[in-house]
């Protein structure tokens, strides 16, 4: 099966968009939709991530969490090679429907590829002046595995 | 002030990006960001948006969550007409740098211009086949404050 956009509903009036039980997902000029994975216990943000139609579809589909990378042009199975994969517990989508949230049971250690629990493991401080020259501090960054022993040194096999 | 991309730190190297303490955000074709707000309370998704690079340095200034409208092509401060502002208690970015999550305080009843407390107040419904015909389900959905009483019945003056 490869889904694309025709797979879904075509999309109405803002109304039915925004108070209608149709998902019609709205897919960007390259074809994608923004998708943030939150761990369904703790509700942190593991990872913000794209999806196409196929992407979407697979996910749906099986229940488990498929992705578009943007850098590799090509569809993943979040996991397919660290085998951290992402059990999808609820999809919600959001009211023009250009966005979807999936909270998710994530297998083994962590989601992102540097080896942490999150991909949000630095703060941007705050404050007047700060952003000319930004110090990004490191939180909950421990590493949960050794990326090197996941993905065998390379980042070509990486998820993303 | 009106900060545009070279307000930030150019980009590095893969490792700097992802293991350096320079803030230097990864904007797309467009000049934007996405941009996760969930509640500081309940850690809920409160919203998906996005940020050029004057509304990030605006937040970051500020403290308020600034945002740029990708359909009305420009910048607005969240709550600057319904007056439900967010304040940042901490902002986050991710391993590539190309996306920032925001724990807010919503000010007022919800972050939707619907109505709702969130935008995403429908699920998708999983499983085989499922894609077809997907049927969306209300949760968490109940009105909040009525829309037309904030924003005045039109939808132009809505945030997002």
């Amino acid at each position: 099966m490869l889904a694309d956009q025709s797979f879904f509903a075509q999309r109405g009036s803002t109304q039915e968009v925004e108070e209608g039980h149709t998902f019609a997902p709205k897919f960007d000029a390259d074809g994608l939709l923004t998708c943030v994975a939150t761990d369904a216990g703790s509700g942190e943000v593991l990872m913000v991530a794209h999806m196409n139609a196929d992407a979407l579809a697979k996910t749906i589909a099986t229940g488990e969490a498929w992705y578009f990378s943007r850098s590799r042009r090509r569809l993943w199975r979040k996991g397919e090679t660290s085998g951290h994969v992402q059990r999808v517990v609820e999809m919600r989508v959001d009211c023009d429907q250009d966005a979807v949230w999936i909270k998710v049971e994530q297998a083994g250690p962590g989601a992102c590829h540097t080896g942490r629990r999150s991909c949000f493991y630095r703060a941007v401080p705050l404050g007047a002046g700060a952003a000319t020259a930004v110090t990004l501090e490191f939180r909950d960054a421990d590493k949960a595995f050794d990326p090197n022993d996941v993905y065998g040194g390379g980042t070509s096999k990486r998820d993303p």
